[in-house]
Parts: structure tokens; sequence; C-alpha cells
């Protein structure tokens, strides 16, 4: 495809995004969203404002190795009446470790005359010299107008006069920001047309916000119009409304239009695991209703459009579920239920004969346990171990007769609030009964400890396995007494990973089958042999 | 304003959108629903489908008396190779008490080919027939063209005729319906403009569904090419990814554009209770970041910006919130500034001289609290509690000595396995020293159960205050071996709701934190008096 079909995709969801209300990341959730986003192919992942917080300090510090996206650091323009070269902001930026460097400044005289209260010769200067100074250490200065739309509106000539500061100062991009959202498509359009023919020579950068529940629309205007970057977030992520949902803009670019965005038919079935990763670090609920990625996203209710989908899936689907990652539901046909447990079957690499009447059984038992609160997605391994448990190719490595947990909290000796957890456990391997004891950082931490000393004598390969994430979800918590306690363990040794699940009222059960899984999974996927007795 | 700037919203809430996953009407529900809309000043509401369920056949046995919107009865065209005067769907539209009926017909030939298979003669004369039949009895007939825009993309001219075959039977509007929801904003432009072109006469609507996320942006272009009427429902509700919000629709046509589309300012102000209604009709969780509407819609989390909007709210706002009847909200966070510490502390009602020394001593502990992994945004009770023991201005209710929580899984008498969860509590109030004990599902609830059986003689306010959601997330520092747990936990009494969070490397000792906050923040609200001791 010819390069002027190239839109390059500029991803926030660490930076902007993380202006959501409720939205916290760690270094490791950045880490681990940044290497998604490098293997979904996005051209650039902004990672966070140097100097703003501690994370964003860590995550500079030590940033993740991209194989193919940039690393861009985020900051602001110098502050007023001070050098460049003697700005604290932009000397974090330049020491951080990001090949490229966007900084925001004002191109709005509103905000000029009433939030900075300087000149606007003055807010020209800011832009060029801090552009200029980056331009130093950088291979790549973006320049975020902030409040173009506004600000064009309002005094054209002099927002115009801020792109072309940025331009002359070196800037590589100059990203056109509807910092408010309140911009509507027909605007967006006709205002980067304008700027694209004043300023024929720059390339032009688009970054909505969804105030109108137009970011998505605003963002391929932007592009019609002459725009070559989409800035945007995963899942539309971002303070109020939130950003442009790249998410979305990625299965319409991909499968509808001409653009090249950068990603091919292999990472585009990434979409929703991406979509997903994001959610499951934020532990939040996927949003069902999500364009190409929700779970109703292509779900058919039973009637006349199921009949139609089986006749052929274009009568009521727009795209097929499967170029973007995600799978059909339909909500009462057995046979698309059983072709779509076959195909989780193969995905995680169990083999089954499709006419085996233990299929059945199979599609039967997922049901109950969905019904029940299990959610298998993104809990393969607890997903593999049903499957080979019911068509026996598992056996069971050992079995719990009796826990107890108690947690103690306590003034000790020297006046100080304390708490302590023991765990005591009763398990049988083989034809011996063991008991163990151990303390923890708290009850969960106490059971695995516990657990693990009475099997580790006996399966050695479970010593080095590390409990590494711990979610837990409340399900029907509109429903008092009835409320099911959802827990996931994510597992790991060296770089191996794998998730488990377990469901009971009871967190601390839901915490042992969880746990259960996660050992027993690893003691079949080491080719550990079962215990005789 | 002139006629030929008004613009008709059609409400389909009650039938398009009553097919969303998990969503279930009762009869009152539709009539609340119905009268609110009429309230809102929308100009059709559709009531549901006569004949598909005994909701929609009671509805519209006796349906709300409306003040000015019109009622609409939804049905299909007859059947193939039927009279449209023995068509049993048909009759059912007839007989129902509502003006207007919006049949809905196939306008693709694959559609009429595929799952019809039928010609498509007899696809023209089913549309015909049906609208004709049906201009008998009722005040206006709309036609809802199915697949519109893929139909006039696969076939034109067949297309095209259906809408002509409506049109010249005497339906009143044709409403272009984009089915699968796949089509993208230009085209939805094109493809009206065309229909426009070649039938002058008639009146447009636009039916859009949001698979792409732009069925927004797609009622706004069919509206710029010609169409006068926009289908849509609250807060965007319907199967798959849902139908055109008609919420954020209301919100730019009244603010942003010279669209009369029927509701002045002083209807306006009821856009975000109207949407609230829905949800809690529905008994789901409002969406925070909704347009217009949403909780954060107007949430100002950053330093910079709250700054900004505390010397004019225009610098960061779209449009005023109180003319949509939402409200601004300034949230705490990572990036907590001065201004953002002292705006948020008059929003929670904590009166405080920006002068006072102990202002500097919160914005630090804040910030120390918020690296350890305190989220204090959407838990507002636990920073107002936070903010007032600094300060000086709430007592301790009560005060822990000791807690042990116990918990017990093992084989009963029945050979079950089972699981119990006991706490044991040593409270404080004032020169009181309390020990109870309970049984809980669970340790939290034990404990919950153990704390409330001792303070609720000393405080019967707490009697009816319920744990109503309980989240935990597990936040590894990178340095660190040790982890943190956050536990966020939401209680309510009646309509009141209020978020608090603990974090410690125990779960529980982390629950009970966040447990004390409730308790002890709901005793402050109440006004009850510190205990003597």
């Amino acid at each position: 495809m010819s390069d002027d079909r190239r839109i390059h995709l500029f991803d926030s969801t660490l930076r902007d995004g993380a202006q959501t209300q409720g939205v916290d990341f760690t270094v490791s959730d950045k880490t681990a969203i940044a290497e998604a986003l490098d293997r979904l192919g996005v051209s650039y992942i902004e990672g966070g404002w140097p100097g703003a917080n501690p994370t964003d300090d860590a995550f500079f510090a030590e940033p993740p190795e991209l194989k193919a996206a940039s690393l861009v650091a985020f900051g602001m323009t110098r502050r007023p009446g001070r050098s460049a070269e003697n700005d604290p902001g932009l000397s974090g930026l330049v020491n951080a470790k990001a090949p490229v460097a966007c900084i925001v400044g004002k191109t709005w005289d509103f905000h000029v005359d009433l939030a900075l209260e300087i000149s606007h010769e003055e807010n020209l200067a800011m832009i060029a010299d801090s552009i200029a100074q980056l331009g130093r250490s950088k291979r790549e200065v973006m320049f975020d107008a902030e409040h173009f739309f506004d600000g064009f509106k309002a005094n054209k000539a002099f927002a115009l006069a801020c792109l072309r500061a940025a331009s002359e100062a070196g800037a590589a991009w100059l990203v056109l920001c509807d910092t408010n959202g309140g911009t509507l498509p027909d605007d967006v359009r006709a205002i980067v047309a304008e700027v694209r023919e004043t300023l024929p020579e720059v390339r032009i950068g688009i970054h909505a916000h969804d105030d109108t529940g137009n970011a998505v629309a605003n963002s391929l205007a932007a592009v019609a119009a002459g725009a070559r970057q989409i800035q945007g977030t995963l899942n539309g992520l971002g303070e109020r409304c939130g950003n442009a949902n790249l998410i979305s803009l990625v299965g319409s670019l991909a499968l509808k239009t001409t653009w090249d965005c950068g990603i091919d038919a292999e990472r585009l079935r990434l979409l929703t695991p991406t979509s997903r990763l994001l959610d499951e670090r934020l532990n939040r609920t996927p949003t069902r209703g999500a364009p190409y990625v929700g779970e109703s996203a292509f779900a058919h209710k039973g009637g006349l459009h199921v009949s139609a989908v089986a006749k052929d899936p274009r009568t009521y689907e727009h795209v097929p579920p499967e170029t973007v990652g995600n799978r059909r539901h339909v909500v009462v046909s057995d046979q698309a239920g059983r072709a779509n447990v076959l195909t989780r079957l193969q995905e995680v690499g169990v083999e089954v004969d499709p006419k085996d009447p233990k299929v059945g059984r199979l599609i039967e038992e997922v049901k109950r346990r969905e019904y029940e609160g299990y959610a298998y997605d993104g809990a393969e391994a607890s997903f593999e171990l049903m499957a080979r448990r019911l068509l026996d190719q598992v056996p069971d490595y050992f079995s719990l007769n009796r826990f107890r947990v108690m947690d103690d909290r306590r003034w000790n000796a020297r006046g100080e609030l304390v708490t302590e957890s023991e765990a005591t456990v009763t398990l049988t391997i083989g034809s011996d009964q063991l008991m163990t004891v151990a303390n923890g950082n708290g009850p969960v931490d106490a059971l695995d400890k516990a657990v693990r000393k009475a099997l580790i004598p006996r399966y050695p390969v479970l010593e080095r396995v590390r409990l590494l994430d711990y979610k837990v979800r409340i399900l029907t918590p509109q429903d008092g007494t009835e409320a099911v306690t959802r827990v996931m363990i994510e597992s790991g040794v060296d770089r191996e990973r794998w998730t488990t699940v377990g469901v009971s009222p009871n967190i601390i059960d839901a915490s042992f089958n969880a746990l259960y899984d996660a050992l027993s999974w690893k003691l079949h996927n080491a080719g550990v042999e079962a215990p005789k007795g």
C-alpha cells in the first residue's frame, strides 16, 4: 500500500487513559499493556509523564523493550519566563528513556489570557523553545495542540501561529486536540481541511475525546480531511467520557477502509484479547456491547436472526467475529454451543473426537459452571483442566481433607496492631495423608504456603511456582445473600504464566479452588505421574 | 424556528432496546419510561410489538396517556402469500391502542433471496399491501427499511424500489435502517443524499446501530444529508452494541446545532434524570463516562485542569453541566495538586481555611497513601474521613482491640465438603469493651456481622446499613516483595451509597479497614455523637 494511505496509531492508554476516574496503573500494569500494544502493532506508545508521579518515573527508568512501536514520553512546554534549558519538566523528558517526546501547549487564546496570563508572543516562544530543546536529544518531537478546535473557532490566526511555531521549531507531528471533546464531526473535518490547506507541509494528527459520543467519528473525519496520525486509548479509556477508542478504530480502519493502519489480518485477531487484557489489569468488567470486541457484539437472540445467521452469517453480522479475535454468541443453539466448546478445546490443546459422547457432557458442564459464575475467558488453565478431567485425561494429584485458616489481629507486646494469618491443611496424596501448617501474608498466602509445604516433597516441580496475581470479583452483588465470589489466580515460574479460577460464596474457598487448579495444571503440564494409592 | 430545521426524535427503548441481552421490562417499567420520554419531549415513543409477547400486549391494551408524544406500535410486513387483511400480525397492529404504526420490511435482495426465499415482486407487494392496510386505521404509518444501507450497496435499484413501494402506498416516513450497524458515517451521508435526490418528496428517518461506535455520528450525518427523523434509544440500549444513543444526540442537537429537536432549555435539564431513570428501572449501574449525563462527564482530575476550571469552567467543559441536569465533579488522584484537594474538600463538605498549615500535611498524606495503594477516587467517604481526622473534625466512634477470623473447610457428617467462617471481635466504644462473635458467608461477611453486632445496640443507625459491593485488587510494587491488597467496599442504606477503601498486605486487614471507614462515615454523616470515655 502506498505511503499516502498510511495512518499511524498513537496509543495514550498509559498517559491520557491514566486520567480515568478509578484507574491506577502499577508499573507492571504499564509494562504488560505496552508489550500488548507493541504486539498489536500500533506505531507509538505514550508511556506516561516523567516527573508527574512515582509510577511514571519508575516506568521510564526501566522501560519495556519494544519490538516495533516507539515509546513516547509526554510533557508540557516550558514554564513562562524561564529558559527551556533550565526547565525541570523538559529536563525530565530529555532524561526519560524514550526516543520520542510529545509535548502539549496552549493554542486557544482564551487559555493563554485566562489560565496562563501571559502574552501571546511568550506562548509562541514557549512552544518553539521547548520543541527545539527536545529536538536536540529526541528522534522525534510531537506537538499536542491543546484545545485546537476551540482555539481555531475563537482566534484562527493565533491558533495557526501556534502550529507554525511548532512546525518551524522542528515538530515532526502537529496533533490537533479536541481537549474538551465538544466538537462535532463536520467541524472537525472542515477545520482539519483548512489547517491542511494553510500548512500543506506539516504532518497532522488528531486527538479526540468522547464528550458528545463522536470521538471515533471525529478521528475518521480528521483522517478523511488529511490527518495521518490518530491518538486514542484501548477501550476508550480516558478522563470524563474517555478518549477515541482505538479498538473500535482499528476494527473499522482495517476491515472497512483502504487506509493502512499497520495492523495486518494476523495482528487484527489480537484485538479482542488486547481489549480484555486491559480490563483484566484494571479489574473491570468488560463492556458487553463494545464494538467489535464486546461479548455481545456478535450475539444473536433466538428466532429469525438465528436461522438467517445459520444460513449465512453475513445476514446479521457486519464483519466475521473471528477476524477481530471475537466469537459469535448464539443464545439458544446447541449446535453453536458445541462448535464453540470444540473451538475452545482446540485452542487450549485438548484433542477430542467431535463425535465422542463426552463432548455433550462437557458442553453441559461448561454451561452449568458459567451459569454459576465461572468465567473461563482469561482462565484457560482451569478450562483445560475441567475438560481433561471429564475426558479422564488428568488424575487427581492430591485431594483436600480439611483446611482451617485463622486471621488474628491484635496489639503485640510493643504496642503495635499486628495481623497474623495461619493455615492448617490436611491433604491426601495417593495413599498418604499429610498435615501441614504455615503462616502467611494474609489467609490465601498462608493457605498457599501450607498446601505447597505438603506437596513439594512429593512434587519438587512446584518448588519455584509463584502466585503472581490474585483478583476477586463479587458477582450479583445486588443479591445480598446469593452473592458469589470469583477468584482468579495468575501463577508463574520463569517465563511461564497460567491463570485459574475458583468460585464459591466464600472467598477463602474460592481461593482454594483456584489454587488447587493452579498447582494441578502445573503438575499435568510438567508431565508428572499420578500418585498410586 | 422554521419547520425545515425540525428533527423528530423517535424513541425505540421499549421495542429495539428490549432486545438487549439481560433486559426484561415489566409493563410498569414501560409505562414509567414512556411517561419520562413524553416529559423529555420526543415526538414518537415506540412501545413494543403487539402480539410478540404478553408484556407488549398488556402495555398496548392500556397504554399510558401521553401529553405530547405519539405512541407507536411496531410490527412487520404481511407474510408471503397471504393477504394483508388476513395477516394476524397486522391485525394485532390495527387493534393496538396506538395512533401510529411502524412496520419493518426487507430492502436487501440478499435477505429476500436467502432468508425469505421469495420473488422480489412479492417483497414489494408485501410492503405496499401492509402499509395500505394499516393506513386505513392509523394516523401515520412508517416504514422501517431493514438493512437499507447494505441493500443499497448490493442492489440499488431494488432497495430504492422498496422505498418507492412504501411511499406510494402512503408511508408518512421512510426510515433507513443500518440493521447490522456496520456502515461508516461517510457512506451513510452519501446514501441518504442519493435517496433524497431520487425521492425528493419523501420524509426520511435514520435508524443506526453502534457496531462500529458511530451510531451517533451516523445519525448526525443522515440529518446533514436530509433525514428529519432520528430513531434511537435511551443510553444507547439495544442488541449487540446497542442503538444510537438518543441522550447523547439530544445533548448535541440542542446545545451545538441549529436543528430544532423539540427539546427546549427547561426540558433539556431532564436529560440526566431521564437517563438515570432507565438505569434504575433496569437495576443497572449508570455508565460513568456517558456523554453529557455520566457521573464522570464533567469530572476533573488533573491539578492544572482543576485550577483553570476554578477560574472559568469553559476552560475544560464543552457545555455547562447544569444545562443537561448533570453536575461538576472534582476528583482526588495521584496527580493531586493543592487546588484539587481544596476543591474536593469543599465538595465533600469539609470546611477548611486554604491557608491552614494542615492543608499541606493533608496533601502530603494523600500522596503518601496513594503511593501505598490507596485510591481515593471512587472512595470519597474514606477521603472525607481521612481529611476530617487530620483536621480533628471526626471522633473515634469505636476502636478495635482484636479480631480473629476462622475459616474451616471439612467433610460434614453427610459426606459433603462444607466451609464455615466465624469471626470474633473485641471493640472499645467509649469506656466499654465489647466482645462478639458471628458466622458469615465468608470471612469478611463474618467480620462485618460481628462488628455490627457489637455496634448496633449503641448505634442503632447502623442496623440497616448493607455491604453492597466488595472489590479486591493486589498491587505489587516493582521493588519490594511485599504485595499490598486494596479492598473497596460500597455500602448503602435506602438510596444512599458510599464507598470506602482499605489497604494492607493482609486481605482481611484491608477489609476491616474499609469496613471501619464505612461504618464510621455513616455515624459521622448521621450526626451521631461521639462516645464518652
